[in-house]
């Protein structure tokens, strides 16, 4: 079946930093009309010399004409900003973010604007802001959409038509499983990881340990040892479903720690096979 | 400096699989002569065959000539090996292993060959047995030798030499300050990225979190879901060592839960800026 035809639509992105910038810079060479804003000036003229938006402003106001916006700001810029925007917009206008946790955010944005359809694409990459925006950072990637029941279809779909142009995989979740599995998969490997590494700096072995680590450390430790600051805003964006994944992870470890205590081997190759063969469902693409 | 002259020395090698068949090939390369043993007749006449050995035998009695003998078997197998081997060498032969696990390892084996220096490169790869070995995969590696107090000083520089011609870096510690480093930087994270995995295979939202996993959870789970047997083998020739971390790990993981719990977000982030700036120590040439 072929897909269907792209309707040039005139889309909205707030905020040109990685993701927003590479929204942009897709969306545009998808034949979309494009108006950026930024916080800084001088973002809005890299962006109009880059050719990744037809029009940019550092105003809010500016996104007036736009069918459908995407709020692409750190996550506790999105409900300031949204606030802000609703004054701007045309009541049939779509508004959808990019936050990484969704569960109160949506609520309280269908509040400001009831055709808010929230959104999560699951892409990154280590560095950050515009210079980092690359081309189809979202294809064969995860993005997930959590509309509340009270959304309307026709706002989904929309946003839905473009995700797929991206080649993004889409999934729609409630809010709060959504941010349950971002938890598990996402947030709590950060803390994980910081614990690990926390464990080696308060042992006497620290020097050992630091000049005997080699490959699996580093790959355990990679997240934990990431941004402190996107790290605190899991934690605080997300506490109520990370702190449920963190209790449940610690009986987990506990288990396995008993197992190792009681010397029974069978049982902890047991844990360790079912953990062998239960990962490549998570790691198919990834 | 230059280095010090090769001198040519009879060097039996048990075992031949990933690690013993690669210290064949780099010994052989450097003009070394090699007495092979495998249990298994092919696996002597492949290494004959690849002239990564000069002499190849399933008879421990064959390695009556050498001065040098390095025992890298599975781990249970090397005291039962070095029993055996004992009646047939001569007394001032040096004997060495590769286990990953040293502690009361090196007393016992130290009881049987006076002249036993316990050592472990830490290299390695995914693949085993003689197929797997390679080139240099001891080179720029760390790799621990644990002499005990009693260790006559000759045998192990006898050690040494050999290896510094591998090319690794030598690190000297005692036997119960190695199994504690490895427990944290190679045990622990195997148990850590096990759990990761059953915490999400037992949780209502495992489907949505395989959709959603990425790199980051691939990279934390990826010794977690290693091989079960090695995993457990760590665990019972590791056990109090991995205990101990597996107890610092946990009040770790506990403080910074608390933080989360008592939403302290500077304290949250000062753990994970800490976690942060202390990796890099870790990951050097990793």
């Amino acid at each position: 079946m072929p897909p269907p035809p792209i309707i040039p639509t005139r889309i909205g992105i707030v905020g040109l930093g990685l993701i927003g910038g590479s929204l942009a810079l897709d969306l545009c060479a998808q034949g979309h009309e494009i108006w950026g804003v930024s916080r800084r000036d001088t973002t809005c003229q890299r962006a109009l010399q880059q050719s990744i938006v037809h029009h940019a402003s550092t105003n809010l106001a500016s996104l007036a004409p736009v069918d459908v916006v995407f709020i692409c700001t750190p996550i506790s810029a999105i409900l300031p900003t949204l606030s802000e925007l609703a004054a701007h917009l045309t009541p049939t206008t779509v508004v959808t973010d990019v936050g990484s946790v969704k569960g109160s955010l949506v609520t309280q944005a269908t509040e400001l604007w009831p055709r808010f359809v929230g959104g999560h694409p699951m892409s990154g990459k280590a560095e950050a802001g515009l210079t980092a925006a690359t081309p189809h950072l979202f294809q064969q990637r995860p993005y997930v959409l959590t509309p509340l029941p009270s959304t309307p279809a026709d706002a989904v779909e929309q946003v839905t038509a473009l995700i797929r142009q991206l080649g993004s995989t889409l999934y729609i979740a409630n809010p709060d499983d959504h941010d349950q599995a971002v938890a598990l998969i996402s947030h709590l490997p950060v803390m994980l990881g910081a614990s690990l590494l926390h464990t080696c700096t308060t042992s006497p072995q620290q020097t050992l340990a630091q000049q005997l680590a080699s490959s699996g450390f580093k790959d355990t430790s990679r997240v934990g040892g990431g941004n402190p600051e996107l790290g605190r805003l899991m934690a605080q964006y997300n506490q109520p479903a990370l702190l449920a994944a963190l209790a449940h992870y610690q009986s987990q470890l506990t288990q396995l720690t008993q197992a190792i205590a009681d010397s029974d081997w069978n049982r902890v190759e047991s844990y360790l096979t079912a953990a062998h063969q239960d990962r490549p469902a998570f790691v198919t693409g990834a």
